[in-house]
C-alpha cells in the first residue's frame, strides 16, 4: 500500500492539513494515476463539514481529477502509461444492474455508486479523493482527456462539467431551444458554454449583472438580474429548459413561471433543506421540476470529447495545496471566478 | 337569450338550488347542445366554495357534458343536429398562439383558456356549466362521442378521462412501461383503464385494499395499500411513471422513491397548499415531478375514440338534479364509486 501525500481533514469540520494516505497496489484492472490537478467543488466543503453525514474520516476530498497514467494492471486494455486521464465523482458501481449496463453507472441500483471519496472500498477502508499526488482506480471509471484540452482547465469538467452537460443533453438543449442557466458560478459558467456549443439560445439568470461580461463572453445570448423583479415579467413563459446551479432552496415558483409549455426546470444544486412548490406553477403549462446527478462513464467521455472539440473549458484560479483552507472560505463566500483548481504537483 | 333550467349556487358557499340561466343565441360557429348528462367533478365542489377564488357567481358548475346537437350556426362544418357530442373543461381560447395552433388549447398563452364555467364571455357575462339542460358552444371546443360509448359513462371522460389520458400519453405509458396510479377515485379508476388499454403494467396505490377487486377488474395488474409501510420498501425503484390523482399535498418523497431512473411523478391533483420535496428524492435517479392540465381539443377527441375502441368508460352513479347537494357532501367524504353523473333531463 504505497503512501502518497495528500491534503484532508482528520475529523469533522477540522481544517484541512497535510497528511499521508495509502493507495492500494495496482490490481489487474486498475490504473495508477499521477494526479496533476484537482478541482475544488462546493460539495468538498460541504462533505468535510459532514453536510451529507455521516461522513468517512479522515477525509481527503477531491473528485475533479486529472493527471497521467503511470502504471496499468495486467488486464487493462484502455490505457497505457503516459495517457492523459481524468477521474470524476465516482470510482465504482455494481456493473451488473440495468443502469450500469446502460452506461448510467452513476444511477447504479445494485450495490450502488461509490463516490470517489467519503465512501469505503470493498474491504471497508476509506476511499480518498484527489487532493493528493496519486490515485489507483479501476480503468472502467477512468476517462481520457483529449489532446488540446489542458489538464488544469479540464479538471472541473469531471464534476461541474458533466453535472451540467448531462441534463442539457437529457433534456435536449440544442438548436431551436431556449435555455436559461440559473447561477453564474462554478457550474453555471460551464453550463453556459455547453448550452451555447449545443446550439441553444442561452440566457443567464444571475442575482446581479456583475458577471454579465463574462457570461456573454462565454456564450450567453442574454443576461438578466434576478434581483430585478422586471426580469420575471419580461421572461415569463420563455424557456424550454432552466438549469438551476444554485445550491440553496430558492423560491422556485417564480422560475417555473418562466418555462414554456412542456418546459423543465432541472435543479442540479443540492439544497439540504426541502424545496417548496406550488402545483399550480406546473399545471397550467405541463411543466416539470427535475434533478439529476453527474452522468454515466460513456457520457463523461463524450462530454470531454465535446469540450475539446468546441473549446469548452473551466475558467480557473490555480491554488497551491496550502491555500486550500482559504479557498474553502472564499468558496463559501462565492469569491471565485470560477473554479479553484489545486496544483497537486506542489504537494 | 333563451332561458334554460339549471342547478347552481347563487353565491359563495351557498347550497345548490334550481335556477334559470340565459344561453346566448346560436352564432355562426356555434352549436347548441341539449345536455343529457353532466359528471360531478371534485373541482365543482371546490369552485362553488371559491377554492380558486375570486369566483364568478351565480355559478352553475359542470364541465363533463354530453348530449345531442339541436342547432348549428351557419358556418358550422363539423356537426349537425342529432350528433352525439361532448364539452369538457373549457369552451374558448385565443386560437392564434403557438399552443393553440398546436392543438394545445388548454395551454393557451394568448388571451388564455376559458373554463367552461367560473369564467366570463367576451361581453363580461358569466359562462355557466353543464348542470343545465342546454349549452351553446363554439364548435371548435365540441367533440364527438363515438357510437358505442354511452353518453352517461362518457360524461366523466371529458374531465377525469382527459386529465389522466393526456399525461399517460405525454409520458409514454405503453408496452414495457410500469405505471402506478395513485388514488382509486374519480380520476384514478379511469386512469387504470387507460393505462391498461395503452399496454402498460399497471399498479394501483390506494390507501387501503378496499377497492382492490374493482381495481383489478378495471385492468390493474397489481394493487397495494399505502397505509402499509412495506409497500414502499417492496416497490422502491419500480415505476417509469406515477400518476397521482390525489387532491391533497401528500408526502411525495416516499412516492418519488418508487420511480426508476428517468421516472416521472405527474400530479394531476390540484392541492391548494404548496407541496414539499427533498431534491435528494430526485437527484439519485434523475427523477421528475410534473403536473398537467386536461388536454387539447384534438387529444380530447382522440381520448374518446380510444375509450370507445378499448371499452374504457367511467363507473358511475346517476343522480337526479335535486340530489346534487347530497352528492357534493358524499364527494367530500369520498363516498362515490366512482363518479356521480347528473341526469340533466330531469331538470
Amino acid at each position: 500500500m504505497p503512501n502518497v501525500s495528500a491534503y484532508g481533514v482528520p475529523s469533522v469540520k477540522a481544517a484541512l492539513e497535510p497528511m499521508t494516505i495509502g493507495r492500494r497496489a495496482v490490481g489487474p484492472q486498475d490504473v495508477r494515476i499521477e494526479i496533476k490537478y484537482c478541482g475544488v467543488c462546493h460539495t468538498d466543503v460541504f462533505q468535510t463539514q459532514d453536510g451529507w453525514g455521516p461522513g468517512v474520516y479522515p477525509m481527503v476530498p477531491g473528485h475533479e481529477i486529472t493527471g497521467f497514467v503511470t502504471e496499468v494492471g495486467a488486464e487493462v486494455t484502455k490505457f497505457a502509461p503516459g495517457d492523459r486521464v481524468g477521474v470524476g465523482t465516482y470510482i465504482d458501481s455494481c456493473r451488473e444492474c440495468e443502469n450500469c449496463r446502460s452506461g448510467l453507472e452513476v444511477y447504479c441500483t445494485g450495490s450502488g455508486v461509490v463516490p470517489t471519496y467519503n465512501s469505503r472500498d470493498p474491504d471497508g477502508n476509506p476511499n480518498q479523493g484527489g487532493y493528493s499526488t496519486a490515485i489507483v482506480v479501476d480503468e472502467h471509471f477512468v476517462v481520457r482527456v483529449p489532446e488540446g484540452l489542458g489538464l488544469d482547465v479540464a479538471a472541473p469538467l469531471l464534476c461541474a462539467g458533466i453535472t451540467t452537460y448531462s441534463p442539457l443533453r437529457h433534456w435536449n438543449a440544442g438548436p431551436g431551444t431556449k435555455v436559461a442557466v440559473l447561477g453564474m458560478g462554478g457550474l453555471g459558467h460551464v453550463a453556459v458554454q455547453f448550452a451555447h456549443a449545443l446550439g441553444a439560445d442561452v440566457t443567464v439568470l444571475s442575482r446581479t449583472l456583475g458577471k454579465k461580461e463574462d457570461g456573454l463572453r462565454l456564450g450567453a445570448d442574454h443576461y438578466y438580474a434576478t434581483n430585478d423583479p422586471a426580469t420575471f415579467d419580461r421572461l415569463a413563459g420563455q424557456f424550454d429548459l432552466i438549469l438551476c446551479t444554485i445550491s440553496s432552496a430558492i423560491g422556485f415558483d417564480a422560475y417555473l413561471n418562466l418555462l414554456k409549455v412542456n418546459g423543465t426546470l432541472v435543479n442540479v444544486g443540492a439544497p439540504d433543506e426541502p424545496i417548496s412548490l406550488d402545483n399550480w406553477s406546473l399545471i397550467p403549462m405541463r411543466r416539470s421540476y427535475a434533478a439529476s446527478s453527474s452522468g454515466g462513464v460513456p457520457q463523461l467521455q463524450e462530454m470531454l470529447d465535446f469540450a475539446a472539440e468546441h473549446g469548452v473549458a473551466a475558467v480557473i484560479e490555480q491554488i497551491r495545496p496550502e491555500e486550500i483552507n482559504e479557498a474553502f472560505e472564499k468558496l463559501e463566500r462565492a469569491e471565485v471566478r470560477y473554479r479553484f483548481v489545486m496544483d497537486t504537483a506542489q504537494l
